[in-house]
């Protein structure tokens, strides 16, 4: 049963021995970036599929923009707009500068300017894209990551705001979350603005700092927060972050009004009547939403996952925002004559698929080929023959892809998790038969060519 | 039948009339980049969907990695390896430069190198993701493209390189090309090589030009190709290019050469050999076929296409290659101590649905929504009512999403080209029916809320 291979092929793939003193270039990743392996793929594509129906059947048009755009068309859009460079990928380009995009927001916004008198207003779009972000990398904080936006431009009608609610929890739901599983928190910006009105900050650079310090009470907790909205906080790796500069009654007024729980803002209170004719109750009034961008202008939302999940050092942590968005007027306007309200949510697909592995056991497997050993290549027409008929029936096969002997085949199709293997050797080819062997079990069994497809169906 | 809606809400998304004097960010995308629609986007998905059934079958793991890469990781694969910040895009990190990939097969060498221990051997696997060039652009050159790639790390076999030419056939002819459409071009570096020996060009520099200038033959003729072989050769911008400075007489053995017609290196006739136990024939020995990249040392190949496409100017051009690739043994062993023969194949996925819309007639159709329009917010309620019963059918439908007169809602439903428009105003509520209108005849049918799921799966 041994299978002859010409010699002058053994053995490619193998560390070399003598040590070149050549340059050797990193094998390593920059850091916050990240392979992404088959199991992590197939839940990806999973998620995606349900969304793509999700979005059919709401009626949004699919749309893709560049990684790339002006870095003038994003400026407007960035969460430090004082510091264009800052957070964002940037190259020279001839005379002007291009920045991969830090979201799918501003290139919409472009995008509906460029194309304004062409498309439908209202204009509902879908778009799935990686987005970049040029900060410093920490555990679970990635610099490119996958996001789904789903967003409503041109209407100040707030059943598109309520309806993003409704429909992000749709996809939650297709995907195997339990109604227990999630939350969808929401806010409203006029309710905070009018809490700035009341503590008399109107400086806009105190107001950008507040916003982004008390976007972050979900991760760092009240107690940091309140650094940051005073003088300003050191972290772990002791990089200090500027504070807001509030004296401590005006901290006291923030945290007593966040941590209210009344819906005092009419937006809300109405998106609330419209979630009641959708029978929607997976939501909360939740003032302490606050998403740090400077951009928003009425509701906001961040959808919350309520189960617990473990970080790479196994340690139990909340899983916090998967996704999140907002109202946001007066962004569109920036790109020229053009008034165009609108209200938009994302979700960061790689962290839901994260979840979700963590939450459920997926029946999702990779399909692993079933590998026909070679014995000897002068057979190849045989193997191909064998290989051919698999295939044609949709079955996943491959013919054993390296040099080596059958010890090595055995171990590579053990290695790849194959199913079976077939052993297809001159006895064998007399009887025009085939020896499979299951992986698993280790049985064997003699099989007429004829009946190989039919007897394979019936044990996969 | 005039809907009643909250007048302060009215005419949003309008150009405004006062002309404001701040700064305007571009509305358009810096050269080279562009916006994907709709259908091409559906006819993408349908590429790649046929892309990940052949891919299982043949037994190929789906890979993923970042977009980034250290520079000096990809730097060996670039096609001018004495200009490293030449064709790609980088950032100075820290202290160290990061690009953009170029292609993904520098990725995948460098994860082999980085998982060597934990990976099978021999290592097939497939990846789609986008690749950056930080080229010139030019008509129908773009800057970023989506790509397949399809390699086996670990062999020398043959059949590989041979299995690579039947998987691309049979993801074109599944994607709806026939077997006259497109053909598989294979050659070999080492019948390059011969060449070069028996013209005794050695200078590296010589070389890596005379390459570049011949893969070139398929897009500029015989006749440019010749001058980038000599001196150089000015383009129609008046860009010039430095040419290989060969002189005549080796020119005239080169176009001798690559005309001939009989495949006269070994591991060719061994591919040849392979196609037949495959019953492969939709290929063709074209020592013209070059390739461009330095690092191929095998078997090469690339897939024509045909037929003629339209240019976005109306004129008819020859399509040329979607894609190819080759043997290249020696590139794994730049990261290390590892010995590691390899060969693949990408496919150009924006070129291939480019290609295929222009030659088939797509039934690929965007599903539209229904539009149930508003004659009273007030009765939101019941218009989510119908909403929720058609959409829990799965049929694509919405409440008309912005504000604005039934005139306004009529001409929103006929842009989207909605199939239908739903009314169901004061009469039709108390008959418990809506009026469903088809936009297409214009026809109005009365139909009882519990009949309208059947009525509509009926008619779409």
């Amino acid at each position: 049963m041994e299978p002859k291979v010409d010699s002058s092929n053994l053995s490619p793939c193998t560390k070399k021995m003598e040590k070149e003193k050549k340059f050797k270039p990193s094998k390593e990743l920059p850091s916050g970036f990240q392979d992404r392996k088959e199991k992590e793929l197939l839940i990806r594509d999973f998620v995606i599929s349900n969304i793509k129906k999700v979005m059919i059947k709401y009626g949004f048009q699919y749309l893709e923009t560049p990684s790339f755009e002006y870095t003038e068309s994003i400026g407007k859009f960035l969460p430090d707009k004082d510091r264009p460079g800052k957070g964002v990928f940037s190259f020279k380009d001839e005379d002007k500068w291009l920045s991969l995009r830090y979201d799918l927001t501003a290139p919409l916004a472009r995008y509906v300017a460029k194309n304004f008198n062409e498309i439908a207003k209202p204009f509902k779009r879908y778009q799935l894209g990686t987005v970049w972000r040029n900060e410093k990398p920490g555990p679970g904080r990635y610099r490119e990551f996958l996001q789904l936006d789903a967003d409503y431009v041109g209407t100040k009608n707030l059943q598109a705001d309520a309806e993003l609610c409704v429909l992000i929890s749709e996809i939650l739901q297709m995907c195997g979350l339990e109604k227990d599983d999630y939350i969808v928190n929401i806010s409203s910006r006029k309710f905070t603005n009018k809490l700035f009105e009341k503590l008399k900050i109107k400086s806009k650079d105190q107001i950008s700092i507040t916003l982004r310090a008390l976007d972050k009470i979900d991760r760092l907790g009240w107690d940091e927060v309140k650094k940051l909205l005073g003088k300003g906080r050191k972290d772990k790796s002791g990089d200090f972050t500027k504070g807001a500069n509030l004296n401590n009654e005006q901290i006291k007024i923030i945290e007593k009004t966040l941590k209210s729980e009344t819906p005092n803002s009419e937006d809300i209170l109405e998106i609330i009547k419209i979630f009641e004719a959708y029978k929607f109750k997976n939501y909360k009034f939740d003032p302490s939403v606050i998403r740090g961008l400077e951009y928003y202008t009425g509701p906001i939302f961040e959808v919350n996952l309520n189960f617990e999940v473990k970080n790479s050092k196994g340690q139990k942590i909340q899983f916090g925002s998967i996704g999140g968005g907002g109202r946001y007027d007066d962004l569109v306007s920036n790109f020229g004559n053009i008034d165009c309200p609108a209200t938009g949510i994302s979700i960061g697909i790689d962290r839901l698929v994260f979840a979700l592995i963590q939450k459920k056991d997926f029946k999702i497997k990779s399909t692993r080929p079933i590998v026909i050993c070679v014995f000897d290549q002068k057979n190849t027409k045989n193997y191909v023959e064998i290989l051919n008929k698999l295939r044609s029936s949709n079955i996943s096969s491959e013919i054993y892809p390296g040099e080596g002997k059958l010890k090595k085949q055995m171990e590579y199709a053990n290695k790849i998790e194959s199913p079976f293997v077939i052993f297809y050797g001159e006895d064998e080819l007399k009887k025009a038969e085939v020896k499979l062997r299951n992986l698993k079990t280790g049985k064997e069994t003699s099989v007429k060519i004829e009946n190989l497809v039919n007897e394979i169906k019936k044990l996969i």
